[in-house]
């Protein structure tokens, strides 16, 4: 329909906008109708970082995270300030982000690419697992922060990795990030789960 | 801070979608991952949509309609099944998609480019008003429906075109699109200006 209302150019644009995670119709037709009305360079700005991403972008053969292609490993990894002993294993690149922005951890990252997903045909093959154990020897890794999502598939991968990590008969440390009431939410609109693992995890004063 | 943290492609990428309307950091975070997790052709296709877009859009001398850049006038407005007789006027090229979408106007369009906005400096003569008036008496204009948005700025607009084409001594009939309770919307929710219109424009059934 709307290729008798809006130009071809225009309409092939808000289609591909429309592929991004969570844009409708409507989001792709105001994001392409912005990029017409700015500038013509920043929407070939917006080109041109599109048409580089995937050759500038690889993966760190270390620890998985997103790194420039012309470097070897991750900048956080190779950084002699970070410890290599403390690993925060993460369930993908983008949550280094994250942790880094508490600006609290001074350990390196491990990604695992994913969780185990029996569901999505992601078994723990499909996954850097065997690559972290190798680190753990090799960094002699003291402990491993599992930082997985909370969700079922994020607790089932952690629960396997702590298994699969103790079975290696490896003496490593394994720790999980706290669980309980995030800030800013008041008691009577938190769940059950959550609830119950602040109970759990409670701190003495 | 996200420069060691994240590769600089993917920082440019994340910045570039940051600039889209109402896209925070996070957003623009989840975009760019997208895209580099998908197939590179997808990275370029949108790029090529990107590049390719200025040059190919522009907006019809007629109507001010987004047309295809090898177009003359706006496919709506050529056609011969459209009733030039009967011109809605518009603020912006979008909201010809919103109306067309309901597939019961068969008139033309006219876009006015915006709203009197004395705070952002757009006057009348900002506006594609002249063009219309000038459209009313070559194409023999019998009815102008006014479609501008029900904010402050559309409603006044809307009061400046009314009395400009009356003032132009045309006698065309100037109609404004209904106000009352949307499809959905409970009565308790409806705020006092919309009921206010509602009981106004009360129908007899």
């Amino acid at each position: 329909m709307s290729i008798d209302i809006l130009p071809k150019a225009l309409t092939a644009l808000i289609d591909d906008f429309g592929n991004l995670p969570g844009v409708g119709p409507r989001t792709a037709e105001r994001y392409a109708y912005a990029v017409l009305r700015r500038n013509p360079k920043s929407a070939k700005q917006l080109a041109h970082s599109l048409d580089q991403l995937h050759d500038r972008v690889k993966t760190c053969p270390k620890t998985f995270a997103l790194i420039d292609s012309d470097d070897d490993v991750s900048p956080l990894y190779a950084d002699s300030n970070r410890n290599k002993k403390v690993v925060c294993v993460v369930e993908e690149p983008l949550d280094i982000v994250a942790i880094e922005r508490t600006g609290q951890f001074l350990g390196t990252y491990h990604v695992l690419g994913g969780v185990i997903s029996p569901i999505d045909n992601i078994g723990p093959e499909q996954l850097h697992i065997p690559e972290l154990i190798e680190r753990i020897k090799t960094d002699d890794v003291q402990e491993i922060i599992i930082a997985t999502n909370a969700s079922v598939e994020g607790e089932s991968t952690a629960l396997f990795l702590q298994r699969y990590i103790q079975e290696a008969g490896l003496n490593t440390t394994i720790t999980r990030l706290a669980r309980g009431i995030p800030v800013g939410v008041d008691l009577e609109y938190a769940d059950q789960i959550t609830l119950t693992h602040a109970l759990e995890g409670r701190k003495q004063l």
